[in-house]
């Protein structure tokens, strides 16, 4: 996605070797213009796959997963938690997942009753780093044996394993744009993309 | 909004005292087609007041926040954050707020350039419980120099006191379903909305 490439280039901010901060536009300020365009490209993405509902994870999924769903027809979108508030009192499902960006372990969870068996779900999320908070999503998934049509990011750091992850677990990865390496404090892009 | 409070009596659970669920549609699943409804009641609430941007905090108000800035002409929306991430290295607003139901104090943080001085925001969120997230985002406001035109929840639970903490800061408030009191498990709304 051409549009989200030049953002990138232009908007975002390379720290260290693999931090890409997106925080004026994607996962602190949002841009809700760009982020129509985003859903509209998801949804190009996955034309023609039935999808149920939108999976994602707290806090930065939240906008992506919205705005799609609505390109989709308005699905629902599921987001899972990473704390247990006390106002969770039901059965979940659950899978623990690394955060890159916090060195925290989180365990992610989705109640029960809102991922069913069979279930066409679109899981997406901001970033696709290490793929830890993906893999989380997808067994999940398992868990309540839906099936996975696919997993969105809007960014992919490919050099940090999780796209090869994700695809190794037989899932259809999308991302709107894939960063090879950072070079001179500057995201290189694959050029498939 | 009666077609929220409606949707509250079908769907929603009291627990104890003073906790509403209300996860199968607005904060855990997000019932996306309602979605819309809350934003379009928002607009219509603040019609006629100028919002440069909105804000909210991660992670439940920011669905309600992204939709209602679509209906106000796709302004931007910021998310304060509750964790300080490895991201943030530059200097930031923050506010202390005790969380109703985690039982928890978090720092919200929002970084300075993403709130001007000057700036008209519409500040959201998902409940209204004891106002202390709201009192947070309206203290960041006012540390930036901007102007808040208003603060909107989807939920409020009146009989907790944060309505009144805001409306004696000077802050309008608009609530599309106040809570009076919880009995025998049902809630029992206002009449005046």
């Amino acid at each position: 996605m051409q549009a989200l490439k030049d953002k990138i280039l232009s908007e975002g901010k390379v720290i260290g070797d693999d931090i890409l901060k997106v925080d004026g536009f994607l996962n602190h300020q949002i841009d809700t213009k760009f982020l129509e365009e985003i859903g509209c490209e998801f949804k190009k993405r996955f034309e023609g796959c039935k999808v149920d509902k939108i999976l994602t994870v707290e806090a930065s999924g939240i906008a992506v997963a919205c705005e799609t769903a609505r390109q989709f027809g308005s699905v629902p979108v599921v987001f899972a938690k990473k704390a247990k508030p006390n106002t969770i009192v039901e059965g979940c499902y659950s899978a623990e997942a690394r955060s890159f960006t916090k060195g925290t372990v989180a365990n992610l969870r989705v109640i029960k009753r809102f991922v069913s068996e069979g279930e066409k779900l679109l899981i997406l999320d901001d970033f696709l780093a290490s793929g830890e908070a993906a893999v989380a999503l997808i067994r999940i998934a398992e868990k309540a044996g839906a099936e996975v049509v696919g997993f969105g990011a809007v960014i992919d750091k490919t050099f940090q394993g999780g796209r090869k992850r994700i695809e190794d677990m037989g899932v259809r990865v999308e991302a709107l744009a894939s960063i090879e390496r950072f070079e001179s404090g500057k995201p290189i892009f694959t050029n498939d993309n």
